[in-house]
């Protein structure tokens, strides 16, 4: 058997760090979502490229999947060995390796999570904004493009990776990108990597991007008659170059799970929740302008403040929201959805998806990502139920449908993995055959994080 | 010989707009740069996707080479047909499709220049902001990842490509990307595309993000003591999060060449030329902020305006710059470099580039972005003689080589194409045969730009 023959060789490569035992297997074979639990046949937790280069040539020598192993945060079953072989856990490979202050960059190891990274960064006066919400790896994060809250004014990660170092499927290691902020030479390898989902390799080194942590921040919140009075207002905003560095909006299902969950009284409405980032002038003339759009648009007066505690308050509200509506179902579990469309079909969008929503047994309160076009339903299912399972991958599936049909992505931020394949052809028609074609020539034998994102078989 | 079967075949494919004529392949054997005239055996005027996908169809069934051309502008030899073959000329797929004032998007033909959309635009309140200069097409600032001086603010070509149509060397034509802002739904086929060349396909559609022309905008001069005064200043007000949308500076030789050429006084020193763009409170406040920072640093005083006659008169004086330049030498003619740093390392790069070019008997006035760490020499000789051209290559040589020695890259935003392949494997290592790879799956036969970007043979 090939495979024990790579794990005989792996364990002699890494000792103990070579595990095999049932419970890491089983932390390692579960995922945040709905899919099975499939436990690999090793786990490893590597220190270094050096060895993450040993352990890959002997895994390409014996045709043993590698899959690698954040935070165990994603939404789509990335990090699930459908076909057996060996998990990377990089948690042992958690160093910020150099912050230069001047450049306005990082050098990281993968292991790194975003919270960790910023709370290392909390002196110098700089901050890595890309926010998914989880406190996920930053290798993770890069491997399924992550974004978030603060994509309107910072981007995703495809925006805030300078370079990568990789450890391709033969063995090769190879440095993206260079340190300067743009560059015309050849091929993106870097874009061409961020994204991948592990399947071209396993990254061992980010450089990111870092922004100034701002002056000063203005955030407030206000209630709309419905959905689409509050993205015209968002659309007016972006329009006059008001810079909004978040922009996120809750239905009227969410908000009242946000009541019952902090006791902070919101009205059964759809809401706006939106930051300014600037000099302290500049964040309240923000606020007030945009205080002026909304209620052009028959919102609620726009209620915001500069002060932090009461910001916080407000964000604790927004990134507390999958648990406030779990809690809104006793017992339930949740399937998240994702999809993202052009801003000017986000408004019919969610009402068609909350019409699909009100004709099911399953409940479904909605936020999302407005400046990006971004939202989920998050689906709350009896797990003692499957038929409410099935019920909510129907939801899904129609969401993801809709997106196609309005001309946007079936995964706005969450990635492919297992739960979003089915729709890669209807998205990318020949161009998933050319990701697979890259795939092929990058990787033949098929090792990296197999049965992903590209054509099978 | 069968790429006299290819000729035929496009000539009943085409009618008149396969054309032979002499002129016409001059025209386009023709470079910016200092590369020999190259005449291609035909270039093709196709009119649709569906034209260039049979024209493709065609070169591949005979081995013809296919060589995409657009304004013409490239500075690196992009689209000489160093191999024979087709150049495919999109000056007739020069339409605006559709532009959605909602989703602030809009779908071009590649023939489309990019003043040409800005004027086609006019009315909108929106625009098109990257800016290299030249007045190129955007197939063309698409497929060698154009930038310039707004990138600052508003990104490179990378950043406002959302997707593409492209016909693959086999003729398949493929739709990168969706309408959507952002998507986690596989490999990012829009990224590796932009970039490429024409080596992996020909643009035949492009789709664009677009931005609010700014309510207010301010714009100011002044002078500093050094280079290194300068870059630090600039540092410092990134780093205060003060949103500059254009950075630019000049050394002191270009300073002299602009005031020969416009008449407005200079001093003989390095200036920074910048542009605010916002409300009108924000864009007088940036200013006022960006003059006391850089008092701190030696400047002279910082002399702004909101108003739009002195801001076009101060980015005439910028955008004339390489006329400027060129006048100050008698007959000479351009070589033009191009190399990026990062930021911390601006100053000596600059530096260092100046002295050897001061020992030089070419004389080389400098110019660059200075918020992407990305400047050019204007190497000016005479085309008489033959060995100015070999020392201005040697110069040019140096700077990429230096670029690389300080962690930045051998063309911020000219791209390859002939003139920078020589340190494509001292810049990217495995990565350059990582692209060979890709370029080898999805044109196996070589016939997209032959003899550009990866490696050869």
């Amino acid at each position: 058997m090939p495979k024990d023959a790579a794990l005989d060789a792996l364990a002699s490569l890494l000792g103990e760090r070579l595990s095999r035992s049932k419970p890491d297997l089983a932390e390692h074979g579960r995922s945040e979502s709905h899919f099975p639990t499939t436990p690999p046949d090793a786990v490893a937790y590597p220190e270094s490229t050096e060895e993450v280069q040993a352990l890959v040539k002997i895994c390409a020598e014996h045709d043993c999947p590698v899959i690698g192993w954040g935070a165990g945060t994603s939404l789509e079953g990335h990090g699930l060995a459908v076909q057996g072989g060996v998990v990377v856990d990089f948690s042992r490979m958690n160093k910020v390796i150099e912050i230069r202050l001047d450049d306005m960059d990082v050098t990281v190891q993968p292991g790194v999570t975003r919270e960790a990274l910023n709370e290392e960064l909390r002196a110098t006066g700089l901050f890595f904004p890309v926010d998914p919400g989880a406190n996920a790896s930053l290798g993770g994060m890069a491997m399924t493009r992550a974004s978030g809250t603060t994509t309107v004014r910072y981007g995703t990660m495809r925006d805030n990776v300078l370079g990568l170092t990789v450890v391709l499927a033969d063995g090769r290691v190879i440095r993206t990108g260079t340190r300067a902020r743009k560059s015309a030479a050849g091929f993106d390898l870097t874009a061409l990597m961020v994204g991948s989902e592990g399947t071209l390799g396993l990254v061992t080194e980010l450089t990111l991007r870092l922004h100034g942590i701002p002056e000063a921040t203005s955030a407030g919140i206000c209630a709309f008659p419905d959905m689409g009075s509050a993205v015209t207002a968002v659309m007016e905003t972006i329009q006059m170059g008001i810079p909004m560095a978040r922009i996120e909006f809750v239905d009227a299902a969410t908000a009242q799970a946000f009541t019952a969950y902090s006791g902070m009284e919101m009205s059964q409405a759809p809401h706006l929740l939106v930051e300014f980032h600037g000099s302290p002038e500049s964040v309240a003339q923000d606020a007030e302008r945009f205080g002026e759009i909304v209620a052009e648009h028959g919102a609620s007066p726009f209620q915001w403040s500069a002060r932090e505690e009461e910001r916080r308050a407000l964000w604790a509200l927004r990134h507390n929201g999958y648990y406030a509506i779990l809690a809104s179902r006793k017992g339930a579990r949740a399937v998240v959805t994702d999809m993202c469309v052009p801003i000017s079909r986000l408004a019919s969008a969610v009402e068609e998806t909350q019409a699909d929503i009100a004709q099911s047994c399953v409940p479904g309160p909605i936020l999302g990502h407005v400046g990006d076009g971004n939202f989920h339903a998050i689906l709350l299912i009896d797990p003692e139920k499957p038929e409410e399972l099935d019920e909510a991958k129907r939801l899904s599936h129609r969401m993801a449908e809709r997106a196609l049909a309005l001309g946007g992505t079936c995964t706005g931020e969450h990635g492919v993995g297992l739960g979003k394949m089915a729709y890669m052809e209807a998205e990318h028609g020949d161009g998933w055959q050319v990701m697979g074609q890259i795939k092929q020539a990058l990787d033949p034998k098929g090792i990296m994080n197999p049965g992903k994102l590209v054509p099978q078989g």
